[in-house]
């Protein structure tokens, strides 16, 4: 393990990495913020880890390094923005149009953002959370490439297919929730075979089919949903919201288009926006911030996304310690 | 059991029932329709079964059986419909409503349909179906009473919060995934206590707090949800959209205010519906359908809802069997 790092610290030797692998500088930097929020919220499968994939992907030439999105159609007359993200990262695609869906969602109440062609590989969380603390209930999802076997089967079919809602609250963070429809994220699972570590059962299958606790066969086999047929579900309506509705590639068709080059491919985002206070209850925040409160105090219970501020909170002050054999991997490249 | 009924004689008994409990005739035919459709689907727990509580509500006084749904906000400038149910059951209130949501979907690509003071007792599938057999991709959630646990409590907080989502197909009825946030539906757990059967392990806790497949315990216990942690976060997130931002109930607040006579509280319903030929790709029917057959060609794989299909096939000509106490019990209301 490293030193301690600090946020600023993380993000800059990110950007330096991004920059000389194929960014420009607007591109590196919000990949480079997004990687540090993620190491400061103890997001390690999304940080500095994720790194190498980029850099493939930007090597391969399969992502655009300098690509800015383009908002395509909408909203005039339409509740529906479209945005070509023109072969870029997303997290410089959503810097750049997250305002324009806000804006929207306080206009008329609910907008839809539909973003095609770019290529998704941070923490869902980064990308709700902003658009609550601007005042917009959020729900976004995305398509990966097939990993995941529906439920019943044994074959790699849906992606990972993250989900992510956040909710305003008045004076407090807002809750967020951010979870793959796989038993365990995929990040958490190549951290787990890096580090040799056993899954808990229920996590995936080998290649023959067999449940297995090691990490590595799960990446060799495939993963299974959570929540048996339920989870199945959710992965499937990701898979249409994300693809089938807004005209990209669901994750067995991105796998087919991808070259292989372990970054993330190139896919689409479902993100969706509402004002609440265009829904006729002018109370609604204070309303629930109550009934949160209460599910607070449920013995037993916690509230989605409440580890990750305390370790925010945490390592604003103390520093993220990153594998040493990371970080030299992130200077060789 | 009883001589296979056909839904004609179904909907004529329920009917009867209801119009001899307080329902005007449009109430009486919506909530018949609806029950009738359920038995038809095989979804026994959410038809005959559920018809002493319609009464229930209606002799309390709780529910109003002549109620006329108002559209009292929307859509001018707006994505939002605002409907008020009036105190009414939710099957006419939603036949009412349902032309000016998926109108206004079609005008502007989204919209949103916050339906409050209405009491919903049956199955969530037969809400959005029709929304998809008319074009629109639907998502709809309700809260209801506390019942479910969150994820490491033993506490009944959420309800079992259902959500349905339909996607529309061109020559094929509309993929539909309805499924509750509890491991098992409620309807479920409620017919197996009263047929004496066990329930697989995992769907909930007795009083103690201890696990259990007693049904009956199970029952005066509490529900675990489906998935762990993530079921327990779509409880969480259904809860806040079908109470927190449309102004309705809690599912802990519908239980302070609900008199508990064993019907339908009164709570709210949240539902959004998206045209896809707003979202920018002419070919999402036929893209999607390939991959919806890709999926159901997986070994092991089904698409959900495909077995309620089925049994509207096979019940449509042998009619469906109810049990004998049950035709008894509806007789004497």
């Amino acid at each position: 393990m490293s030193k301690p790092l600090f946020q600023t610290e993380i993000q800059g030797i990110s950007q330096a990495c991004l920059l000389r692998n194929g960014c420009d500088a607007e591109n590196a930097q919000a990949i480079a913020g997004n990687i540090a929020k993620a190491e400061l919220d103890g997001c390690h499968s999304h940080g500095m880890f994720r790194l190498p994939g980029y850099v493939a992907a930007l090597k391969s030439g399969k992502a655009n390094g300098t690509a800015r999105p383009e908002i395509t159609a909408g909203p005039l007359g339409s509740a529906v923005i479209q945005v070509n993200g023109c072969g870029g990262f997303a997290p410089l695609a959503l810097q750049q149009t997250q305002a324009a869906l806000i804006e929207h969602a306080q206009s008329i109440g609910v907008a839809v953002m539909a973003l095609t062609n770019v290529h998704h590989f941070s923490a869902l969380w980064a990308d709700v959370e902003p658009l609550a603390r601007q005042g917009c209930v959020a729900l976004a999802c995305t398509a990966y490439l097939p990993a995941v076997a529906p439920a019943g089967s044994q074959e790699p079919f849906f992606g990972t297919n993250p989900m992510a809602f956040a909710w305003p609250r008045k004076d407090k963070p807002p809750l967020v929730i951010d979870q793959s429809s796989a038993a365990m994220a995929r990040g958490e699972v190549m951290i787990a075979a890096r580090d040799g570590k056993p899954l808990p059962p229920g996590v995936g299958l080998d290649q023959d089919g067999n449940a297995t606790t090691d990490a590595a066969e799960v990446l060799k086999g495939v993963m299974l949903p959570f929540g048996g047929h339920k989870g199945s579900s959710i992965a499937l309506m990701i898979e249409l919201l994300a693809a089938g509705l807004i005209g990209e590639a669901f994750s067995v068709e991105a796998k087919r288009r991808d070259n292989g080059d372990g970054g993330p491919p190139r896919g689409g985002m479902f993100f969706l926006a509402m004002d609440p206070s265009r829904f006729g209850d002018a109370a609604w925040g204070s309303h629930s911030d109550s009934f949160l409160e209460e599910l607070a105090g449920v013995d037993g219970a916690r509230l989605p996304g409440d580890r990750r501020y305390q370790a925010r909170a945490k390592n604003r002050n103390q520093g993220v310690c990153v594998p040493q054999s990371l970080l030299e991997k992130i200077t060789q490249l």
